[in-house]
């Protein structure tokens, strides 16, 4: 039987209707560095998406990157950025914050979401305590959605969020490198342009939701810390042929294709669930978009591994480990075929 | 009459060979971060038409990137890099060295090369200086071929500035974006293997040679930084889905495609150059690759605009400019008859 | 009655026999940079107190300035250094190793300590997860002696944690801004040689103990990062006058004074935990060393401000806060006249 | 015959009136990190001194630090320093202000010195220059007074650079390490008030003239960076002991302790002049202040080096070099006498 992978969300290229956009766009003369015209529309686009006419728009082509410029740009050199201690760039970013100069302040976080009372708390704190010149101020509030661990924030807790930080002056920026899947899910209370009236700036994943790479950079409330393009290109994170990603995102925001890829990919992370469920595998939490988290024995892991590709993702205890499944826009229903019977373990 | 554009070598997509490996393989299931099969056959490609079995051969996204993050991890803390005035990591990236804690150390050039007579009194100058604590030390030598104004260095002369960083024990490291356009020139006495001997660490400039993006470096000594990856990650210049980079120079790399395109590029640049020479139109420097510039006046320069795209320069004297005209792979036959129409100004 | 302060143990100047030294020195010609005579005497002073003659010794002006070139100079690009949650470079010094582009990766402390069994666990669960790319790698650990709770590593545990460095072929980096009121302390069982033997470098600090400013850098195993000097200008840490540090600790290693003031200190010290627990104010943990750190109600806190000058530590409950008492060389039996007196509230 | 050294101007100690006020001072019980009283009264007497009420004013250790933490906080993230190819910035600082993230962009001098013509020129290129996404902005002007050849801006010459700065909207940044030397000159028009009045933000050298370390950072414009004191500390560069700077400042700028000890400096510079001409021991340029550079045969260097301490500048072709003899507050007329019967050569 033909071996599946649910590794992760960027296990397959892209979305064909956005490799198709490459194609017939592939011999139009278009200008460098994202000043060509389908950078242009994508952005309009994306604006019309987000109900929100004066935002502003930049791509850049990986998620690491993007939360890299982002932070960076936006904070003044004394500032950190609060993060949950399960967020993307508290851990999994090789230092790639630290190495632009600022700190990541870590709170603790609750299936991996930072709770309203806990981050103001943390700035409570930190404003009572005598010894601010010896301390990175918290400059700005990062959270992904869907988080690393697959869950969402309700439309409550987001407007709690940005009510402390619109209290605290400092932006709410919010990591949607998986934002489709978090948006389709049943679970989910809030559109695309909640998500821009309440944070500061957000990006909409491509990579991980039908591109080959690329992430869309929303900037929400006018913004745009100044001569970005400069400090894209200080950072390395310029592209020359701009266009691979004005082409891919505006494919994406045709005709509602990044709602649908994102739509299938939650369609069949519930049969999956269904599937372990059945299969009385249990839980590690409950996740309402495309990761599952699931507990298995070793020794089912060990036999399972032979036939289905899922991620290592943390010792349970002696014996178990927490194992991630993901569905993507490429996920097929003959894939989940494949794992219900090889899950019979 | 239909525009015709000269603005650079990035103004089209991939060669369709590429794109289409990226159609063919985009269902495929692949694991990330270059960890593909393609990105291991393309660099078994790579080192192959290098001559060099043992280099390690890694992908980055763009030049600037590959840049900064090949000169921040082989330099030493106390270390800078010696490039030409004209050098792209002197004057275009933005301060993308310098972002990463470095300096650059330029020195005279002369049609953007350096000399090794230049070099060798820059390195003995520094060591007879007695205030050596308080001035960054030479610890790496960047050079591109071709260089930023399309010359290029002969066998003689990269051999004598490889044999004076052998002396000094600091790398030599080739800034290859436009490889191809050099290896094709017919004034080129140069292989690419005798690249890979003469150099520590050299790219093969993949984004203005066919690629959508991308540049493959390579470690011609066995010297690539250790954890290179993680390095990489850390500046945000880690690729999810890294078989973008590897089916693309897998294609570049099979059946001599790089080189055709290249050759391809050298000819219709010769071409070009033959026209100007016809029209009387005044060389700044003679250019032996894919890149020429032209003195025009003002007038002429005003006119041309209209029809055909061509980059600003730098400004000669007061009523001529100097412009560049880029050939690529996408260059085509027609593209020249519609210049050399409007050349006739 | 006259205010008496116990705010920290840098609230006076430099000890009168420190200060006597740069007095009569003042006039000589001596060479900068730390390259004159008194620096050289002082180094090797150091070198024998420590038992250690081919110890590399280097001053540096303060202690976050030490921390942060010590730890940078040191760590490779892709690594960070780990450290108590509690530690001097996790939380308070602004972010400053964050600056040089690393990462502290904390580990829960007890007492202000990292347990041997912690940290073993720390860096098998790294080396365990498959994520390596995508975290720094621990490539230091760093430890303060005495800790920032004024707690003091046995031998034992000390020897542990070096052993587990060696193990792992990281360098165990020992904190001594106080380093003298640790060796001092009746309950520590280590000498300046064992410190030597079981860090790979530490420093011994000159700010807190009888300096105006200084902090004397110790590489134990003649791993001195390459062209410190460049490193450390590169910093902006070079010292023009170099002579203030070398005069300095030249006086602090002649007969013995580093330790006698030490030794002062904490006899003072002994005395005041005598008084509060005659007073029986509740002490928040127990220190052996020069600092005390007792809870107070806010009442109490607010009437002893008046008198005694003492430092904000941290809220401990609704109604009490932590307060830290800090004796030094030049804490006298005067002063704790008035804070008996003044403590019985 | 004792040796006597003009080597540099940071050969001696403290003047002997601040070393005094640091021991009368000395056991005065004083709060840390510069919020002790006499740092207060210094900045008082500096903004008098000065002429600019509203100046605010801090402490730094010394003269590399202060132009990299100036200069790194007050530039945008995408922008350079301006500075001439002979400043301290550009070449002896061992990479301090690229180790921040910034580009020193060098621009030609005259005898140490940035000319308006030149530099005007500069900005007008940079803005007329299409590429500007690719180069770092001109974001602060860096000059020194006097020179590193020890030369000074006239007035004309400064106010015309303010101007040029003024209607760019970018600072303009005086490094005064030597700033007493230059007001003292015979030849200087300006005054401290002027400077105050013509640049954004200088620095009062102590370290050169008269201080044992430390200098006054004034922001004449209510300019200082926000949360200065967090940035100082990020960049290790917060002295626990603030007094140090504080006392000593207070001492400088009491009974004109500062324009007194730079006046002498100057007189024993005049004197030494007439010397060297006397010998007929050529120049290498004219300066005015306490610095001067003479151009000596390899005999005659050879021959001096046993008596006389001075430094190596350059080469000045096969046979002669460039040395600095350098008076400060330290240099009697003892000195010069010993220097007259030795330049016989």
């Amino acid at each position: 039987m033909k071996r599946v992978s649910f590794e992760s969300d960027y296990i397959a290229g892209a979305h064909p209707k956005v490799l198709q956009r490459l194609v017939e766009t592939n011999l139009e003369t278009l200008s460098g560095y994202g000043t060509d015209r389908y950078c242009e529309s994508a952005k309009e686009k994306i604006k019309a998406a987000c109900g929100c006419p004066d935002a502003e728009v930049e791509f850049l082509v990986g998620g690491t990157q993007a939360n890299a410029v982002i932070i960076s740009t936006m904070l003044r050199d004394y500032e950190g950025v609060v993060a949950a201690k399960t967020g993307h760039v508290s851990s999994h970013e090789a230092g790639a914050i630290e190495y632009t100069g600022h700190e990541v302040l870590e709170v603790p976080q609750t299936d991996g979401k930072i709770e309203a009372a806990v981050l103001k708390k943390y700035l409570e704190d930190f404003y009572a305590d005598a010894n601010h010149e010896h301390m990175m101020f918290p400059g700005m509030v990062y959270i992904s959605y869907p988080t690393e661990y697959g869950t969402l924030y309700t439309r409550k807790e987001l407007t709690e969020l940005s009510g402390i930080c619109h209290d605290y002056q400092i932006p709410l920026f919010l990591d949607g490198a998986r934002l489709g899947y978090g948006l389709m899910s049943g679970e989910c209370d809030l559109t695309l342009a909640d998500i821009a009236e309440l944070t500061d700036v957000f990006y909409i994943g491509g990579t991980k939701v039908g591109a080959l790479c690329g992430e869309a950079v929303v900037f929400t409330k006018k913004n745009r810390p100044c001569y970005f393009m400069n400090s894209v290109k200080k950072r390395g994170a310029l592209l020359a042929k701009g266009r691979l990603l004005g082409i891919q995102f505006d494919a994406l925001f045709s005709e509602d294709l990044y709602f649908d890829i994102s739509r299938h990919a939650i369609e069949m992370a519930e049969k999956m669930k269904a599937l372990f469920k059945e299969a009385k595998l249990p839980f590690y939490l409950e996740s309402p978009t495309n990761q599952q988290f699931i507990i298995l024995e070793d020794r089912q892991m060990k036999e399972l591994k032979g036939q289905i590709g899922f991620g290592f993702w943390e010792k349970y205890d002696e014996g178990h480990t927490v194992v991630r499944f993901a569905t993507s826009w490429s996920t097929t229903p003959e894939d989940l075929d494949v794992l219900r019977q090889a899950i019979q373990i």
